[in-house]
């Protein structure tokens, strides 16, 4: 498209490249940004760079953070002998909304899937195998109710087993083929009420 | 929203910002951000500021450009006789795309609407007067079929009407392809009225 000038071309290809912005979203959000005063337009340019910048795994839960042990991690308040397993940072966040779990977490940035060809080495498994040995009393497996998320529950629990741990997983309450982010929060709390031990 | 570290909540809140962009999206946009290759995100940032900064109104027509005469303005070959009066520089690109119109524009940037408190002098009228003092030989008015559209279109021909000079408005009816059955009655009234002879 080069009816419009060579910058506002690159702005809209830019806004473009992002998930889920059609061709037309992109002009509009483009041209939404060329009218903001420039005070508004280098904040968010600066914002941006500064959380790419910032923003790393949590060394304890490997949640995306821009500290070196995230906030929950970090709170001796929280506790720390139950760990729930998500497969994203943004589902950590929707259990977290529901403010009634006090556990820790372990994000595992995605899920087994043979199609995609992810295995378990290219997940966070590791990581959570070693936790373990610290003092764990449960682990709340909350990956989504997907083919991937219910593979890589069944993965985890088969590892999880021999040590002897608690291991359960979030109750199907959640739809089948549904997304942890998108369910309300009534539904999250039922299927953490109805885990059953693996 | 502080579920997410500071840095993180900071950049969902910018792009929950945009017109159109929810807090799902925004929170998507946001981590699909800092998950991308540190360069992408800098020439990201260093688009928007530099497209913030080197747009600007074409001198001619007023539409938004990074040249002090827009590249339609600055065309030799394009017909300049022949003014195309658009409410946005969106608009313009949409006829642009069309690839039969050979005229030049002018961007009103809006239309007058007494809702809204834009009176005449808010959008870019004056400086269409001024360029009608050259030689033009017709001014297609081609605002939207909006009531603010229609206002703006009814106030410039009355404007223009004394000039002597040709002043048309684009035809309002049944789009290509569309059903009538779907068609709001004031359109199809409208396409009535503008029935052309065969």
């Amino acid at each position: 498209m080069d009816l419009y000038s060579g910058v506002l071309s690159k702005l809209i290809e830019e806004f473009a490249s992002l998930p889920g912005i059609g061709q037309k979203t992109a002009q509009r959000l483009a041209f939404h940004m060329v009218n903001q005063p420039k005070e508004k337009v280098e904040r968010f340019a600066s914002v941006m760079m500064e959380a790419r910048e910032k923003i790393c795994y949590c060394k304890e839960c490997f949640t995306l953070t821009d500290r070196e042990i995230c906030p929950i991690c970090a709170d001796e308040k929280r506790d720390h002998s139950t760990i729930m397993v998500v497969e994203t940072t943004r589902d950590q966040a929707a259990y977290e909304k529901t403010g009634k779990y006090d556990g820790v977490y372990h994000v595992l940035h995605g899920a087994i899937s043979p199609m995609l060809g992810i295995g378990p080495n290219d997940i966070r498994l590791k990581e959570l195998i070693q936790r373990l040995e610290k003092d764990v009393d449960e682990v709340i497996i909350a990956t989504n109710s997907t083919l991937e998320g219910e593979t890589t529950a069944m993965y985890l629990s088969k590892l999880i087993k021999p040590t002897g741990i608690k291991c359960s997983r979030i109750a199907s309450g959640v739809p089948v083929g549904g997304d942890l982010e998108y369910i309300d929060e009534v539904t999250l709390l039922r299927a953490l009420e109805g885990r059953q031990e693996l």
